[in-house]
């Protein structure tokens, strides 16, 4: 008798948080007679970066969010990329600003992040969106840990008190997450590639956040029986960071991968830019 | 046979360390024909803070730094407190800025503190500086954390993969010793008022460190036998939040209190306003 977690659907929240934005949008439209605008912007020619900005703005453009493409050659340096998110975040046709990343080696992504005006930073990247996060202040979140926050919420996970583990620490996933589940007062342990002991810290974990893009590196053998399992992990082949087929027989909750994490992340950037022009066109929707 | 830490001397090295400030201001005062000036900004007259603010300026002096403090009413708003904040972070003659705190409940201190100036923010209380340390960018550190790190490395204790178990998780201590403890490879866990198992925690700990100000709220027998022990806690009496007459006999090293973390927060203070001053008469030091 094989106990099966329950399945946290990310693309069916998604979905309602998308409706959501849209039915917003629509509202702008109609009160402010403009429409929402991300702009997104690329430097060179990656095809998983031009897939996934063709991804973004086709779900802007059924959402009733205009986008801005701009395209730049591979050879753009730091100072004109700078340049341009620094005349997006001056124009006030443009609500959010999206910089497709990795850039590059050449780019000095930090610098660029930092380009972008807090009250456009609608993929949450910048260093005050990051201390906003972490000290509970208002502002946008970076849109994975923003979109994990909210399958946790759907599905009532209690945080308070609660051992969660963070493996994975970059500056975009794994020490936002961290800070929010703080922030909702969890005990948090950030784990990574140097932790010496992963497998008996997560079998403490009542909340596991897999955000290190390594193939079933999480064994479910170690998953507490009970504990809530978060895969942000994506690897090639759909393949999660998380041992699923293992964990699934433990876990009580766990995101599948594809269609557990993985569609949130789009759905919080359009709430978030929906947000961002009804700020900035003087409209309050919360 | 009690076994006995060995006490991590912050007295010790906090004088090092002003030591090494002094020389640089007489440096900088030589080659620029200025000394290194700290402000210092109090609101209202709470005697801890009149007794602080006049401790940290009788050593600036003594370190060849000028101080210039501003002495508002406690009867000043956020606005004005801004207003005074701008004019400093806009003030050539001044290099450093330190705003006392708590300022008292009428004021939203994070809108004060973030009219301090980036490079202006000796004592690490920005989001773009809590920010910095988190993502291991150039930046002033909070002091006590910073104190603590330097406590560590002076000591040669051993981060990477190590668990360090931090609790308490303010904007100015807890939350950036954490960041800053995971950017030396730690596996970091923060605790808090509402972690259920404190006791557990700590004791799978290879590095603690206290830091919530609740006199003895971590008990020596939960130390680690080897453990390294910061104490940052701060509470009448000279009491720290480490039981320390049972930690002594478990812990490798140990902060006492006083005398350990304490000194070294005024020690980073005037090291690193010295090293603004440098940083903006456009000399390096390091």
């Amino acid at each position: 008798m094989t106990q099966t977690a329950q399945f946290m659907d990310g693309t069916g929240l998604a979905e309602r948080i998308v409706g959501e934005a849209a039915a917003k949008a629509a509202e702008i439209s109609r009160r402010a007679g403009t429409s929402p605008c991300l702009a997104t912007v690329l430097v060179g020619e990656d095809p998983a970066s031009v897939t996934y900005v063709r991804m973004k703005r086709a779900r802007c453009a059924k959402a009733g969010i205009r986008s801005r493409h701009i395209g730049l050659p591979a050879t753009t340096t730091t100072a004109e990329l700078i340049d341009t998110l620094a005349g997006l975040s001056g124009d006030p046709e443009v609500h959010g600003i999206l910089l497709q990343h990795p850039c590059g080696p050449h780019i000095d992504e930090r610098a660029a992040f930092e380009a972008i005006a807090p009250e456009k930073d609608v993929d949450g990247v910048t260093m005050r969106s990051f201390a906003a996060m972490s000290f509970g202040l208002q502002g946008f979140v970076s849109c994975t840990p923003g979109g994990i926050m909210r399958l946790l919420e759907a599905y009532d996970v209690d945080l308070a008190g609660k051992r969660a583990v963070v493996v994975g620490r970059s500056a975009i996933l794994g020490k936002p997450v961290g800070m929010l589940l703080l922030a909702r007062d969890a005990t948090v342990t950030y784990c990574h590639s140097r932790t010496a002991d992963l497998s008996g810290i997560v079998q403490e974990a009542d909340v596991v956040v897999a955000a290190v893009g390594r193939p079933r590196l999480i064994r479910g053998e170690d998953v507490k029986p009970g504990a809530v399992v978060i895969d942000a992990g994506y690897n090639p082949g759909n393949v999660g960071d998380v041992d699923f087929d293992t964990a699934v027989t433990r876990a009580r909750l766990i995101t599948p991968v594809p269609g557990g994490v993985g569609p949130m992340t789009i759905a919080v950037l359009l709430a978030q830019t929906v947000d961002a022009a009804a700020n900035q066109l003087g409209m309050r929707h919360h």
